[in-house]
């Protein structure tokens, strides 16, 4: 069962979804879902002997293309609507060990162009306001399945925080006649003590608004939307700079360091939302090398959120860590 | 340091509070900040020998009556501005291991009567919007203290959830001329599915939104908007309704549940806020008795919450539980 529910209290959506709860769940490596097929054994869910990446629609989606009916019927204050949309699965690398950082620049250029593929794909739905490319690494942020991969969300509306970002990106343009994230950026790197690492096309920061302590946004420098409007200098850009992100991230504390990346691109709803420009947000929730962060009574009942470190700080530590190069990078 | 920064893309403040990274950590038993000050050794937070409960300003606060100027100076497109309020620590009980649920009825409303107090004398200082009352109970929700205990933040704006709440009951009033929540309370008592368990003054569901699988909201079937409104019955219906909560709540797995129990209270920042109804929120983060529900990517990075189980059959599950009867509570 699977269906939206409205929450009056938040004008938002809640995704019910109650096939989830027996989902795979930290099976032992031999039984890995997301590797490829053995010879003489049952298939993956990847049937073949290898492959580069592998994008199929997760076996237990949240959202899905005909959702069957709603279970309970709404009423005009909390109404529900079809859990309508896209889950899909993006596998990495074959590999079960293979570190996202460990890949070369051509598997990192060819990710970002699964990536792009399928943002255009989904987006050109009808039905679909918004294609949401992300990854949850690491047990600390829940993952279920520990081989290399990340996921697609393609939502039936504008979830809160892109809603949110789309309507203050047309406000500032409105009022600025420029973009919010293109003049962020100006600002950045006129400041320079939240650049983590910036080349021609992108430029990585710790946010002068970070929630978490290692967060880290990656920003185009030229005023695109959608993953599929980058050159290919600039898919390259990303690339380096992505690679470089997660090096950093790894030397931090000497450990796979978890996180959430969230790319949050133009909304394919249909209306005008020429003032969005692409990003990639990663939240680390390490505040220490030991302790976590977590979204507790102030960020999750109240939703102030309390960052314990100062991006000056947080920055100057990525920016200083290895690579610092990305012209150097293979 | 301690100041808020503005968050550009999400229109909020982001509280940085940098000396809060060294506060007490899961400190050993005999070492407990928030045990009475025992005859002989150094005081604790508490320098008396016994108490009932206690409420002290927190020593690492987010937020201060007289904070610091900030540390870095803003932009007019990110702002800082002095984190002024005030954080308070309410001890519930002077034994360190006694469970809230199971203290007695005299001690619960002398608890309500406490936070009620906090909010009238927090909410009557110009600085102070709102008076936000909440407790973090357990390692899995990030608790760094086990002594039972809640906490007051008293923000000088509205953080986010608070602010959306205020504006969707003022809209639903406007529309409608009726509460939000009386109506939401209306609409589950005549359904029935989602009540666990309700008496004349207070009516506890798992609400049909529900975004956590054992979320729990607690309202006053009167309007009133503060703890300090409450008359004497409905006090004594909220002692009986929340630990009737919290002993279904201990019940359910067979451990002490962890949770975040935050209480929404009307604003105090002089506007208009009479649509607004007080409440409770429990979101216990257990989905099963050994796993978790995380705030991963789709929550997280693009504000869209998955729930697994549904509301229905939940408050089923905390129906059953004992206690039954609210009038048999003692």
């Amino acid at each position: 069962m699977s269906e939206l529910r409205w929450n009056p209290q938040l004008a938002d959506w809640v995704i019910t979804a109650t096939h989830r709860q027996d989902r795979t769940f930290l099976p032992p490596r031999d039984f890995c879902p997301l590797c490829p097929t053995r010879p003489g054994h049952p298939p993956t869910e990847i049937d073949r002997s290898d492959f580069q990446i592998a994008v199929f629609e997760n076996r237990f989606p949240s959202l899905q293309r005909r959702p069957p009916e709603p279970a309970v019927t709404g009423t005009a204050l909390t109404p529900v609507a079809p859990a309508v949309g896209t889950c899909e699965v993006v596998v990495y690398t074959a590999p079960h060990d293979a570190a996202l950082a460990s890949a070369d620049l051509d598997h990192l250029r060819r990710l970002i162009a699964v990536w792009a593929h399928r943002t255009l794909e989904l987006g050109a739905r009808p039905e679909i306001a918004c294609v949401f490319v992300f990854e949850n690494r690491g047990e600390a942020i829940g993952v279920t399945l520990d081989h290399p991969h990340g996921q697609i969300y393609a939502y039936p509306h504008l979830p809160e925080i892109l809603r949110r970002e789309a309507d203050n990106g047309r406000a500032h343009r409105s009022a600025h006649h420029s973009c919010l994230w293109c003049d962020l950026a100006t600002e950045e790197l006129a400041d320079g003590r939240r650049i983590v690492v910036a080349s021609e096309t992108w430029v990585a920061t710790v946010p002068f608004f970070a929630r978490w302590p290692y967060e880290v946004h990656l920003t185009p420098t030229r005023h695109v939307g959608w993953l599929h409007e980058l050159s290919a200098e600039e898919a390259d850009g990303l690339a380096r700079i992505l690679k470089a992100i997660l090096l950093k991230y790894d030397a931090l504390f000497g450990f796979p360091l978890p996180y959430v990346m969230a790319i949050h691109q133009r909304p394919t709803d249909g209306d005008d939302h020429a003032a969005y420009h692409l990003h990639f947000e990663f939240y680390p929730p390490n505040r220490t090398e030991a302790k976590l962060k977590y979204l507790a009574g102030s960020e999750a009942g109240a939703g102030a959120f309390i960052n314990d470190t100062l991006p000056e700080e947080t920055a100057a530590r990525l920016r200083a860590l290895e690579p610092l190069d990305l012209a150097a990078l293979r």
